[in-house]
């Protein structure tokens, strides 16, 4: 059983500034939770209710769960709906970005807002097995709850860097490409792709910021279907992100 | 200036008992309200803050404007944070849809939850010009506040039916294909596509229900790129009727 401290220290891991203090955030349901248990993310605490903690004793091996009612649960969860299970992990210490060793696709966000959108994105990002993510430290924080639950056990396999954006852009050797997301460039599916590169998406309300422009070696697009008549003004933030991952990865 | 019974109406639209008993909805934010205002759903009331007024007043010939405060449109608001601008609409009288009439590509939703999911995939299908979408009675109410949010403004040019999704799609002619989203099917970009059809989608939590196996003609996928160890189990319901609107579009 928590005690009233453990629940009020897990409540206050809803706020960036306690995350940063105690070095600790939350992740809930079984998914996120299993996903993370599996990954090098260490371990603070185990909380679930009775019926989790017995239809998943089999994975539970060396770890240490407390049970929790509904009610307590519902006190230190972030969600409207509690779920079964939540455990509570130690911040990563994350080995700094290395922009010379790009051997892949990774991402970069220009400070996306919405934790949803980000939690989707790195979701998307593990789907289609791009490992990192860049983000400007204007990006909503990534252990955020919200960016956690939508990510579903994603942050296992995804490793989100915030950083000097445009720094570490600058230093990207020669020869590595930068896609950026823009309404109107080239459309994706034209361009010739090389084995890696950056793709570089903007904010949801003001996209790539024009800092970025002489970084950028090509500006692509999703066309838009919409024929004669007015349609959409934009995609989803995290709607393109997945869309430009797809095209590249197809 | 609202009436004391005015806003409580308005705040009682947040619930679809509501908006079914008084035939009307509310759209917040500025694309939504204008988007909707320019289309052929009917107006009941516009209220704004005074700034937006005065910004949009070249806009608003022959609307009949309601200037509230902040607090005022804080508690009609279903937002965190309230909109400049609000619009109630009449719920349209929808014709019915013919499935003997089906010449584009449409969406079929097999109950998705989401509010927030709903409003992206109208978004998203706009983009694409994909102008209906069928969902099953058990599908997200589309009048729905964060729905309507989430869609921006893209309900003024999609069609969204619910009706009974398994009687529809057994009346659609034979030759008209319809493709099931799935985990385990043909890679999307390798299937032969036709000019028109049907892409059904599952819900979030259950993906697309059995009894509709018999009428699906091609089981498609939207391929992981997740290498050897494991990757995301699935691509959240938004992101994946985005990528196969994209597919079949480009």
């Amino acid at each position: 059983m928590p005690t009233k401290a453990q629940i009020k220290l897990v409540r206050s891991l809803h706020l960036k500034k306690f995350r940063n203090e105690y070095n600790l955030f939350v992740a809930e349901g079984h998914t996120n939770v299993l996903d993370l248990l599996n990954s090098p993310f260490r371990l603070q605490w185990l909380f679930a209710r009775e019926g989790w903690v017995e239809e998943n004793q089999g994975r539970l091996a060396d770890v240490d769960v407390q049970q929790v009612s509904g009610k307590e649960m519902e006190r230190m969860s972030s969600l409207k709906s509690s779920s079964e299970v939540m455990a509570v992990f130690k911040l990563p210490d994350m080995p700094p970005f290395n922009p010379h060793a790009i051997d892949d696709y990774i991402l970069a966000l220009d400070s996306i807002k919405d934790p949803g959108n980000l939690g989707t994105i790195i979701r998307t990002a593990d789907w289609f097995g791009i490992k990192t993510i860049l983000c400007t430290r204007e990006t909503v924080d990534v252990y955020n709850p919200k960016v956690v639950q939508a990510s579903m056990g994603s942050l296992a396999r995804v490793q989100v860097h915030y950083l000097d954006l445009l720094e570490t852009l600058s230093e990207i050797p020669t020869g590595i490409d930068v896609y950026g997301a823009y309404l109107h460039g080239e459309p994706v599916s034209q361009i010739e792709k090389s084995e890696k590169g950056v793709i570089l998406i903007g904010s949801e309300a003001h996209g790539i910021d024009k800092k970025y422009l002489p970084l950028i070696t090509h500006k692509v697009t999703i066309p838009s279907f919409a024929k004669g008549s007015k349609g959409a003004e934009s995609l989803n933030a995290a709607i393109a992100t997945s869309i430009l991952c797809y095209e590249f990865r197809r």
